[in-house]
């Protein structure tokens, strides 16, 4: 058969789900990863072992894959170009990656396409910070490292001067933002391949507990239509104006004046999509790849009136296959998604999906199985 | 984590399949393969490339692998009892299995459990096959070896003593069986765990062309209520009988006269549940693997009021990726599942699903996308 090579960098729980969704597709999957026991490593066939920093090694994986994709954001942009110069289609390529990569960077692009942001500004010190909380409403902000954030790292918020200091220790560029009063975070989730198709997953909600992403409920209840379009066409414009191909994940604040930010980019298979595995036509991860190999997209559709996603987050208890069978007994619908990681107080271990017609009930079987998981709820 | 390890003996699609529904259960799946060009071996991290004919090879593989269990039934019994000595848990067991194995003895314990099948006898000779005949309405008989059919090979129709020499010339045994006068085939799919937990998937109508399945139709059209609950009672009642641990398909003949035998049974996912992976809560392959881990199974119930699976044939071209973007791009709502196998002409390499409310629908989309992608379908 003449199916293609999709090779990714980065061998995290994104790119096992993805090589899920691409066993039914048919095409060959290659995996580079930083161990053998990495999440995406332990189900993948064609698996290198390697530093993804190093150009060298992102050549010799490179040679033999048809397209390269990405499982995070932190491959360096010039290795990016240097395999585009080697004629590697890279998707999303460096020129759109680069936003997602350098919040410095996305912010100014967003700024000059006309997409609204929370005000912001690139600071050189803590004096500076007080100078832009000052040309705003004071304390508190938000300061960003511009790279290399993710889950609430590389986050602070800052409630004086004095506390401005911690975030130039690193030496790197930092990104003031106004602290928006919002009443909840949404998702715009886009796909959009090389020759300009796109689809648009539905608005969904999505809560943070201290940074992570906890609840996603597809689609955001409550929504305004009008609202609800908007960021959907904010996140399509976004795509095609950054030419983005591939998943793009667009959060958002909803402001308490109904206005709708872009808070972050990410420009791969994202946590609020999640609950596509099981709620949606097409999921996220089978689009991406649709998506990087220029084949026509799936229908992005939900297939229930409410699914939830919620994160399953590592607890006290190194074993979490006893609770998995009082999961699974107690809930025969419920969908459980494992990683394969080992358990950790706070990490990512995995996720669940419920999906029905009663929100209330969908809720409390995905926050019922999450917490069980973890160890929080106990009966 | 202590999610326990699964070895699978067969490098088919089944074992393809059943390895993508174990990512998202977190378990590890081992694979003992003829070759690394297999389907599962393709996309599986955990090869063993061997002989299952050979018992050292077989204990080499099952070391390490909590369960053990198959992609096809070709495993010599004796060999699985050997397995079991060794105190690993082989699912579905020898006694069980061996039901699957050899039609003559399934024909003996059918019969002894009560359950209705064509009427039967193992023959000697064409002689034999004659008297057969006799006894009944005559010629045409059908003549099946009683090891190693399947997709219509080893099975016979014939109208004559004359053509009944061929099946003994192999020197296995032959069983002779009444040729059904059905007006359609179903198939009760049902799974069972080692604490006797079961499932039953809704009643399914199978078409077959040339022996091999070609549609599926979920749930069975116009199927009466009392014959379906007959029919997935009695698959139960064969799963509790011969101890069968994991998923059991009993392919059923649906008589002019309003009853229903039994054709085949196969203790492993099958063809006639392949529609499960995207018509149902959950896939069939999930819910195998959960019952042989003894994990609670899955709910069964569809997703969809219809669900239809065709067989993707190939055809005489070997590419199929051309025709492949040309049905995605036509349906963005179908499904297909690719093998990972080279194209021969009549070759099963993939198939495809879609769902819906209208059957005709649901039934057009599905054909049409099979035999494009076949290459008998042009436009």
């Amino acid at each position: 058969m003449t199916f293609p090579v999709v090779g990714m960098v980065g061998g995290g729980q994104l790119a096992r789900m993805t090589h899920e969704a691409g066993i039914p597709l048919g095409i060959r999957f290659k995996l580079l990863s930083d161990t053998p026991q990495d999440s995406a490593a332990q189900v993948v066939n064609d698996v290198v072992i390697g530093d993804y920093r190093d150009l060298d090694t992102l050549r010799e994986f490179a040679r033999g894959c048809d397209v390269i994709t990405f499982d995070h954001e932190h491959v360096p942009t010039e290795h990016l170009r240097a395999l585009e110069a080697d004629g590697i289609p890279v998707r999303p390529g460096p020129d759109a990656l680069v936003h997602a990569q350098d919040k410095g960077v996305m912010r100014a692009r967003l700024d000059a396409i006309g997409v609204p942001c929370p005000r912001h500004r690139i600071v050189s010190d803590p004096q500076d910070v007080a100078a832009f909380a000052d040309e705003g409403d004071g304390f508190p902000v938000v300061l960003k490292t511009v790279r290399g954030g993710y889950d609430g790292k590389g986050v602070w918020v800052v409630d004086s001067v004095e506390e401005a200091a911690e975030p130039f220790r690193a030496g790197v560029p930092v990104l003031a933002e106004e602290k928006v009063d919002f009443v909840r975070e949404l998702a715009a989730n886009v796909v959009r391949s090389p020759h300009g198709q796109a689809v648009a997953y539905p608005v969904v909600e999505s809560r943070q507990v201290n940074g992570v992403c906890d609840t996603v409920i597809a689609p955001a209840p409550d929504l305004d239509e009008s609202l609800s379009l908007q960021a959907s066409q904010m996140a399509l414009s976004i795509a095609k104006e950054l030419g983005v191909v591939g998943h793009l994940a667009v959060e958002l604040f909803q402001t308490r004046d109904g206005r709708i930010l872009v808070n972050e980019l990410a420009m791969r298979p994202h946590n609020s999509g999640h609950w596509t595995m099981d709620g949606a036509v097409t999921s996220q991860f089978a689009n991406h790849l649709r998506a990087v190999l220029d084949l026509p997209l799936g229908d992005p559709r939900p297939r229930a009136a409410w699914t939830v996603m919620v994160n399953v987050l590592g607890g006290d208890f190194p074993d979490m296959y006893s609770a998995y069978l009082h999961c699974m007994a107690r809930d025969p619908q419920l969908k459980i998604h494992m990683y394969g990681k080992d358990v950790k107080p706070g990490r990512k271990v995995g996720h669940v999906n419920t999906y029905g017609d009663d929100l209330d009930d969908v809720l409390e079987r995905a926050r019922h199985a999450a917490g069980y998981l973890r160890g929080t709820i106990t009966e």
